[in-house]
């Protein structure tokens, strides 16, 4: 046994063969990110970091471990266009802008980053989640030719974005989309059990770093229905976030408190979980936070009681679950199933995308 | 909520945008094929169609469904040239051999295949498992840039090559790779309980098609050790049939005696699975039959006792299991499930990798 070789870059006809990125976010993905290249074995360039209110440039490339501190001692001051500059003065094959950001106003620009020939990689769900029309122009500059990679927008990388669009390629039509999208609510799950408080597992998961720091961005499920969103819309369904049916968690009277005071008074939703748990317990079933989907176009994010049999109600620690049943998988659903959230593998998702850019070589043997 | 388009052709800058494809096999797979193809939204050109001893060409096109009688009807006789002549002369952007064949002798062909520039997409698993010398040409004929598809030859097209394949090209190091690779005996052992004799289990699962009309084939683990050493080469482990210990379920006094006689004798196997059965079962474990790589080069193939929260454990039905362990799914595997066997997900796994050679197209929104 001997290791092979791990990627060899793509040269194109008049020599040029590397990538040239822009990271927008130097957070904890993006930090993630720059560690992972900075491991080498690609042909990524970094020209251009930047966060909410600095950057640096480079079109020769800037150092993967050295960038973050050179972003933090650079001059406040933003400039897109001194970034996608940058991209231009690089001379390398493909230019690429990485949005590791939250930001809605980030998401905003994909179309137009893809319509003037800028590939994007994204962890940003918003845009791929946004509202029918905004997707539709992310969908038409995209189909003009600029790859758009969005692997690590649902599960983290998990493999199901690319098998819902190649099931779709290949006509078999989605008969139903279920699963468990959150690896918080996931976790909170997976471990209530009814005899500890939900909310003092909620406050356990928060420590964690399992859930926001506003753990009611998790209870919500607002999240959770973008998700869903991106992979009905991956298996040709054009459905809108105002389409799924979102059974929120918190209750009406903390949903406008500080977060303090929503910590505070996180017992309030002891009594309603409890008894949802109790209620399925007596059928013999158990509580998890399901997303669905179904080629009806229904589409609901809650709480939901489960058989035993029922694949979610075997998940374990944070696990993220996504059950495809199809015109071609109907007797028994494609399952896939793993960690779905966390710095390194959406980071990895991130690289995985900038590699699949030189898909021949990423396809080969 | 509307459909969306499911394939957009991708045009060449010279106009030609098609792909043509010589098809070898028109037994289950190869048909199942015909039919998918048929159905339309692609791209893809039938210029030839062969089995053991006769074929059809044509550079135009062949009718999808017409073409397996046109088959029937052709004098005997075979040439490879002619049929890549019938790719030559398509004028089509791509040139492609699809091998619905189980033959060692079609697998001994596709590395002059691709160093001759045309593509191969297969279900024919033995030249990926090939011994070391051979698997290398092979491969060093794919990293020439021709495309080699290889998606149907585990899983029926389960995304576990390209997911191996993403995570090394990430340098994702693999720990270790766990499943159950074959239907036939997933179902088996799934079902077995000792309630029932294994030999009954066995006769029906032959009944439903589920093993080869050799179940031997199937219970002496030699396809399944076939699959592991693709799946631990596409992480980057340059392993060989060789290295695999494979304890194989037929007893010697049964090897050697023809089909009938191991069918009217399969009752001697009842004793041996139902003590390793008994034994599992005394400590709380059940038998499944799982093959087993690790990064130090182990693998192995074989019946092991599982507990009741290994995932194995919860398989059912026919389902295939793979579990991939690497260095950032470490605390938990990434976990892909679901059908591995069967005509239509196979040849669906065929039509996946025909549609991947316009990867720019397939990757979009």
């Amino acid at each position: 046994m001997s290791a092979l070789p791990k990627f060899v870059g793509l040269r194109l006809a008049d020599g040029r063969s590397d990538t040239a990125v822009v990271l927008l976010g130097a957070g904890v993905v993006g930090g993630a990110l720059l560690r992972l290249l900075s491991a080498g074995g690609h042909d990524v360039r970094l020209v251009g970091l930047a966060n909410s209110t600095r950057q640096c440039v480079d079109p020769t490339g800037l150092d993967f471990d050295a960038a973050p501190a050179l972003l933090a001692q650079a001059e406040v001051g933003r400039s897109d266009d001194a970034l996608l500059a940058a991209l231009d003065a690089s001379g390398a094959a493909r230019r690429v802008v990485v949005d590791a950001t939250a930001s809605a106003e980030t998401a905003s620009r994909h179309a137009d980053w893809l319509s003037r020939g800028y590939a994007v990689v994204t962890a940003n769900k918003i845009a791929a989640a946004a509202s029918a029309d905004a997707w539709r122009g992310l969908r038409a500059a995209s189909a003009r030719g600029a790859f758009y990679g969005d692997a690590a927008t649902v599960g983290a990388g998990l493999p199901v974005l690319a098998t819902l669009r190649r099931l779709h390629a290949c006509g078999d039509a989605l008969v139903a989309l279920e699963g468990v999208f959150s690896g918080s609510l996931s976790w909170l799950f997976n471990r209530y059990d009814g005899t500890r408080p939900f909310s003092s597992l909620l406050r356990e998961a928060r420590a964690w770093g399992y859930t926001e720091p506003d753990p009611r961005v998790d209870l919500c499920g607002a999240d959770v229905a973008r998700k869903l969103v991106i992979l009905a819309r991956a298996a040709g369904h054009a459905i809108d976030v105002d389409d799924v049916a979102v059974e929120g968690l918190v209750p009406a009277s903390l949903r406008d408190v500080d977060v303090e005071t929503f910590l505070a008074r996180a017992g309030e939703l002891d009594v309603i979980i409890a008894e949802r748990h109790a209620a399925a317990l007596a059928e013999g079933y158990c509580l998890r936070h399901l997303a669905t989907f179904d080629a009806n176009g229904r589409a609901h994010v809650g709480l939901v009681a489960v058989g035993a049999d029922h694949p979610a109600a075997r998940l374990s620690g944070a696990d993220n679950l996504f059950a495809l049943t199809t015109q071609r998988y109907r007797a028994r659903p494609l399952v896939i199933q793993g960690p779905g959230a966390g710095a390194d593998v959406t980071a990895q998702a991130l690289l995985g995308d900038l590699l699949a850019l030189a898909p021949a070589r990423f396809a080969a043997l």
